[in-house]
């Protein structure tokens, strides 16, 4: 079980490069390889080369579908055969649920009331058992502790996890595969699952790229945690972001600490905008949390010009009937 | 010019494939190589390999970029330098008003005033002047002879044009190089260009694939001219499929005759849950027109069991304030 012995090393210490290239390897097959789209209208009004990596596409419908895998994958027959559990408020309670279909193994998935509808049906459409929980990560805790004292599964967290990072990481490897001008590399920060681990592999392959992330400024923990060095906890935010609800994790911030360059935040009506432009102009279906850097594009934190930006689009599971959009308007 | 000679002879007559591979050679980075797409769970539901050539990805939304880049760049100096001029419900028009800049000359497009404001503010964004006319076959061709009158503009027919249908043909010569195992390609049928190129170009590098084509029962001139071997034409048909509400030209007719398999037909409300369909689970943005091919699969008009099927998923330019879901909910 020597793939299981680099995986139980590597997982008590954060992925490097070869993890993240390990873990590519052990989803392949298993996790799509997305496209990248441009667009020359947006580039004309940017200034800039704006690279779209779209991970909207993936399997379940986000790039979540990476880190789920690696850690399924990742487990020994004996603790497999227990299953799986978590707690998410959707894309990634869906990808593990695929996941641990996909290697037969049974899974729960504690998910908080407010998540989204189409989040939850995902859940169950894959085979898996939805544990309902109040909105907030403490009772996200609570539902998850009950679950895996009854089951024996092993826990997955949605991003606080060494090997989900390391899955959600092989996105900025198969992106600057694609793209290897890229100078900027931007991605949403919830959790911080998806930016630790593009961080990693971004600044292993090329060291002078620049990874920024981007958070609604309505939880905005990241951007606080990273300007005064110690983690902030924000509990249930009132964001469009349904993604980005969540506050850093402790292994994620720490990684964020050594290899981002910066986080900047965007207001709710800036994701909203975003979020209809990549509609109209790439014809992509994103979801809010998906649209924070672009929106962070188009209110100037980052200056594209004469630059080669890479844009993470995260995942597209929206509720068609609830479009924000129609709200505010 | 042989260049232009060899269009000039290719004008007098259908296009064969080499006239339309030159048209692909011509347009060549001028419009996007779109990416091929797929989803498992979509070809679990169908039984059968379902393969989406992403045209809304394509410049202008469309894969009217590609017949206008053709019939543009083909124009001798002279009469380029008198412009272009065309009528069209929007995309085509949009398309045309992209080619024509490119190429730095004029642009008059007659646009109904029942088109989506979408496609008449795409046609001024590229720079183009917009003549409007009321809805119908009959005033969209007398406000087009009016412009042609007055400028000297050479028309570019929306699709009755044998350098668009080749244009437009190169779509099917991308996507069997792409996707060579395709045993089924299905298109939308409005005027019928795209379903003529794409006939000749299938055919002619495999001629054993089906070509189907895909109507809404509410404007279905393509099937009751297929199947009566007489070309009927439908004055503004009521259908959600404003890019469909063409009735087919003479010179596609004479090509569907010659080339397409089956024309068939489906409801308005099975266009709607194909284009919803698309969006939750392609997470592509398309235009109503774009999914009634996938709605002739939802409908079992083809039945897909065991076979590769190629769609063209052919815009993506819809108005998101008025979604047609919304309006049926």
């Amino acid at each position: 079980m020597s793939d299981g012995d680099l995986i139980i090393a590597s997982d008590d210490a954060p992925p490097d490069l070869d993890a993240i290239r390990r873990a590519a390897v052990r989803i392949r097959g298993r996790v799509h390889e997305t496209p990248v789209i441009s667009s020359r209208s947006l580039d004309e009004e940017f200034g800039g080369n704006i690279l779209f990596k779209c991970e909207n596409l993936q399997r379940v419908g986000a790039f979540k579908a990476r880190g789920a895998a690696n850690a399924v994958f990742a487990l020994s027959d004996d603790d497999a055969a227990r299953g799986v559990a978590t707690h998410s408020s959707g894309n990634h309670g869906a990808a593990l649920a695929l996941a641990a279909a996909s290697r037969g193994i049974p899974c729960w998935v504690v998910v908080p009331t407010n998540a989204p509808r189409i989040k939850a049906d995902a859940v169950v459409r894959y085979g898996a058992t939805v544990v309902p929980c109040e909105p907030g990560l403490r009772s996200r805790e609570e539902g998850l502790t009950r679950v895996l004292e009854s089951t024996g599964a092993t826990r997955v967290h949605p991003y606080d996890d060494y090997r989900v990072i390391a899955g959600q990481g092989t996105t900025a490897v198969e992106f600057l595969s694609q793209s290897p001008a890229l100078d900027v590399l931007m991605t949403p920060v919830g959790g911080g699952g998806l930016i630790a681990g593009c961080a990693i592999a971004a600044k292993g392959i090329k060291p002078e790229i620049r990874v920024i992330g981007c958070e609604p400024a309505n939880a905005d923990d990241a951007k606080r945690s990273f300007e005064s060095g110690n983690r902030v906890v924000v509990d249930a935010p009132d964001t469009v972001a349904d993604g980005l609800r969540a506050s850093l994790g402790v292994r994620n911030f720490a990684i964020i600490l050594d290899y981002v360059d910066d986080i900047v935040t965007v207001s709710e009506s800036e994701i909203i905008a975003a979020m209809r432009l990549v509609w109209e102009r790439l014809k992509m279906v994103i979801e809010p949390s998906c649209a924070v850097p672009v929106a962070a594009l188009m209110n100037g934190s980052l200056n594209p010009v004469g630059r080669t930006v890479g844009v993470v689009l995260t995942g597209g599971n929206v509720d068609l009937d609830n479009l924000p959009w129609q709200g505010a308007g």
